[in-house]
């Protein structure tokens, strides 16, 4: 079995400064043995097993269905749901850290709850009060799961093309259709399943402003069947315990959540934390790998190190002493760390955006979103691919575990929205649809800590590495603006290069600003109030860790820029 | 099923100016299409049924065995085996366009005959007249396979680890040990099964000089069990149909090939033919994976293009109508083109080595050898990445074939040297080794074909995109041979990256070329003794291609650059 330890040390680096740092370490802690043991335990057993469809039920392994109980009768399901139905309403900062722990140590288990707590999220922020009050309580008290069901066979990025119908019967609705790809549409953990699905009512406008959302139980509150049926599963390259169902609803009750023909805007409010979701499951991709890298290359003895024998009683030295193999593991390292720092700040503006209506909040949050999402699950596949490498022929077969890290990885840039979409959505949306202004927000915070740390005593040459890209990136984005002006196309073409440029900079700025803090914490005395003590190690892996990342991989970011910058017509048709 | 067509017109295109040129076609004719129809027919069963292990034997899915006797039967074995042990001799073009399709349309089973011809090799260039007489015929007949039995649990990439152990008795030896990851080592679609085997005489010295090579059948020339006994084989994450077997040698008689401690050179003949068969692979996956791709792109329906409706009759236009979409599939087909341009001329250079003991046609194979394997391989992944992300979650699912390329495909960089090998052979041996002689020859051609057309009236603007890189790349290789003289590991630490800048700088090289004699057929007359008339379209498609090629792929070479002169100090351990 593959050995999985939660990064705790990292977590606890993160919130030092946060006002519910101490509450963070203390339930972190316990999120971590339950994701180190019971989650892990049966992570390779369930993918082995997958999951069972006969005559319209779904079961899923038992030891799966036991993990998963093991949380929600913790109450884990309520962590960061609000008091008023049975919540501990802990911060989006803890519910993040605890969320990445469960997609690190048993990824097809993660979706179950992470989708149930975003389907939670659209029913507070969209339903009425009474839909509120009979839903939400048993499904934050974990005896309930919820789905979104979006997809149909003939549209997955393209709501507009729903067909699903609901027709008004009183004061409900009876919906008819077919959705495809819902992540545990069917399952035997939970005693009932609260669907939220995209359909048409008669008078709808066609396209994506004619679409409702509607809340329908799998069983209603009186016992009976609501017609609801999965006819089958998907077979999938990965993920194998987390059924994948077709649902048909024949007729099915529904009730209307938010306004008619506003379904979208209710859905948005479920993707949107679905996307960060995501994103944190790249980031929990690149540290299990990482993680089982740097065991595996610490052991396996394979050749002499170029630069002289350093395991003289051994037959040979272990592969970590080469420098290509660092280079791998230092990649994942800095995906890993990165992108959790990245996804942290973003669950800090969640939470902020909570109790704050500041726009500023929420340009930041809706700018590094599709960056999360989009940058974090890439990125993770090159950190599951680099794990399978290190691991040479040994990564290829089943035993060693990494390779099913890699399967299992491989949904993360498809799924709430390909690569593909998060990129059109960062570029035309969040980015030229306010002239930059978001952008801007964040180029100035890393304009303000290289020129803060300009002439720091030990950084400096890194922060100079960083410090262009806060002319650059606005400059690229104003350049890719100008263009598409005169043809849309523009935008497609330039987009996920884009993204990734974005991504590279963005990880880049929290890498920097993590090793300053390092550095000061290491050569200034210690608040006393600090929750947590760091080693020396700890502090120096950070700023050698910054190092690798803006001197290796934030070039990345040169190519990125140039390819983009050729415009539509280097795509032309070649077929 | 998934369709596959062998791209003849490109490999006509190649071929056009060889003497063979009508041969080439002829052949490809018939070898498409036993790829197109039997090999891709077996592909997605085999690979769901995989193989069987029972008792010490090995049986494959049924259809398999067909498809590969059709081949066998069909005299593919020999088709550019030596005519003396009855092999038709043709080119070894010819021999890396079949091979290209067998392993497009069937990955698992096309490591069959590869292994098989490898194996051959190093008989003929080995072993004794007497062994050859006994051996090759049966096996060039198609009636007997064989495999390299390399690697031990304890030995992947450090064969000076090898235990296997060969005890002299009369003329033959006697061979213990357990060899793991052996491909076919049992399988029941062959007569008999030749191994060669590295192993160690009992006076030989430690390390990699004191390996010998071993011919040793599973049955012996009198009809009986040669003591070969597979004891089981592994799960892999794909190719399912290829057995991979751990095999025990007990006392088993085997033939002393070559001198005795000097197996590694004679292994090395055939691990330099399976290297450029590897290559081929990334080749295959990423045509595979392209055309799969384009056929998903220009069907499925899903929203508008931003530039406005393309598709008025339908619900949405085709996804091929955005422009990210175009990027994923030029990228697959670059890949793919521009590798088989690359596989091709190190085929035919293996060719002319044949014919005369030029040492710069050597030169040239050994320095492209580890770049047609790393490279190729290592963009056939993203190929087939790409695959699975232009048909979205559809691409996850097991009825599309995608995610079949993707688990497939992900074992050649692995196989037969890891990426971090050929990175080292390259940098190290054939680079840095010779003082950047072999490289050289290379940057001259690429200088040459610049200088000659830098005033071209139509491509002058590509030619300029190429032209820095004949003298950039060896600079940069005396920049880290200078620093790697004070410490070796800084070949190390730029191997992989180094890898990379060449694969993107050598099918750089070879698009240009390509787009400059497409432009030529385009406009001057054809000759009219070419073999094969193409099509406007055809050279046009040519031309566009390398456009994107040298616009948008060539500039990751500036991201490995500047990654690669960081040194090894930015490689500093962060745990």
């Amino acid at each position: 079995m593959m050995s999985y330890r939660a990064p705790l040390d990292d977590m606890a680096f993160l919130a030092r400064s946060l006002p519910d740092a101490d509450a963070i370490q203390m339930i972190t802690d316990q999120a971590a043995k339950m994701a180190e043991q019971s989650w892990l335990a049966t992570n390779a057993s369930a993918d082995a097993e997958g999951c069972h469809w006969h005559d319209g039920k779904v079961s899923l392994p038992a030891d799966m269905r036991q993990a998963f109980r093991h949380y929600a009768d913790g109450g884990w399901m309520g962590l960061t749901m609000p008091e008023r139905w049975g919540g501990q309403q802990q911060s989006e900062v803890l519910g993040g850290f605890v969320g990445e722990m469960l997609t690190s140590s048993n990824h097809a288990l993660s979706m179950l709850p992470a989708l149930t707590m975003s389907a939670c999220r659209a029913i507070i922020h969209h339903a009425s009060d009474s839909l509120k009050d009979e839903y939400l309580p048993p499904i934050i008290a974990g005896r309930w799961s919820a789905t979104m069901c979006m997809t149909e066979a003939h549209c997955g990025s393209d709501l507009g093309l729903v067909r699903c119908k609901a027709i008004p019967e009183g004061q409900s609705y009876r919906l008819s259709g077919q959705k495809i790809f819902i992540s545990y549409g069917q399952h035997d953990a939970s005693d009932n399943i609260i669907h939220l699905v995209l359909a048409r009512l008669p008078d709808a406008p066609e396209g994506i402003k004619g679409l409702s959302l509607f809340l329908v139980p799998a069983q209603l509150s009186d016992g009976h069947d609501n017609n609801v049926h999965c006819i089958g599963i998907e077979e999938k390259m990965g993920i194998h315990a987390s059924p994948t169902c077709t649902l048909s609803f024949e007729n099915a009750t529904g009730f209307l959540v938010g306004e008619a023909h506003a379904g979208i805007k209710a859905m948005f409010t479920m993707m949107n934390e679905m996307r960060l979701g995501t994103g944190l499951q790249g980031v929990g991709l690149s540290e299990h790998s990482y993680q089982a890298s740097l065991s595996y290359a610490q052991q396996r003895l394979q050749m002499r190190s170029l630069s002289g024998i350093k395991n003289p009683d051994g037959i040979a030295d272990a592969i970590i002493e080469h420098p290509d193999v660092r280079r791998m593991l230092l990649t994942q390292k800095a995906f890993a760390d990165g992108g959790r720092a990245l996804a942290c700040y973003c669950a800090q503006l969640l939470d902020a955006s909570k109790h704050q209506d500041d726009d500023d909040t929420i340009k930041l949050l809706e700018l590094l979103t599709p960056i999360a999402k989009g940058f974090c699950t890439e990125v993770g596949l090159e950190s599951a691919s680099n794990a399978v490498q290190i691991f040479g022929g040994h990564g290829y077969i089943k035993d060693n575990g990494v390779e099913q890290l890699y399967r299992d990885g491989r949904i993360a840039t498809l799924y709430e929205g390909t690569t593909g979409i998060q990129a059109l959505d960062l570029l035309g949306r969040k980015v030229l649809g306010n002239q930059g202004a978001s952008l801007r927000l964040f180029t100035k915070q890393i304009h303000l800590l290289c020129k803060q740390n300009a002439e720091h005593p030990r950084l400096a040459e890194l922060v100079k590495r960083l410090q262009p890209y806060a002319k650059e990136w606005p400059d690229i984005s104003m350049k890719i603006g100008m263009k598409a002006l005169q043809n849309h196309d523009e935008a497609g073409a330039a987009s996920v290069d884009f993204l990734m440029y974005s991504g590279y900079v963005v990880l880049g700025y929290f890498h920097l600003k993590m090793a300053l803090e390092a550095d000061e914490l290491q050569h200034t005395s210690v608040a006393s109030n600090e929750a947590h003590t760091f080693t020396s190690d700890f502090l120096q892996n950070k700023v050698r860790l910054a190092d690798f990342y803006l001197r290796r991989l934030l070039p990345r970011s040169t190519a990125h820029k140039q390819a983009m910058l050729e415009g539509v017509d280097s795509l032309a048709p070649a077929w």
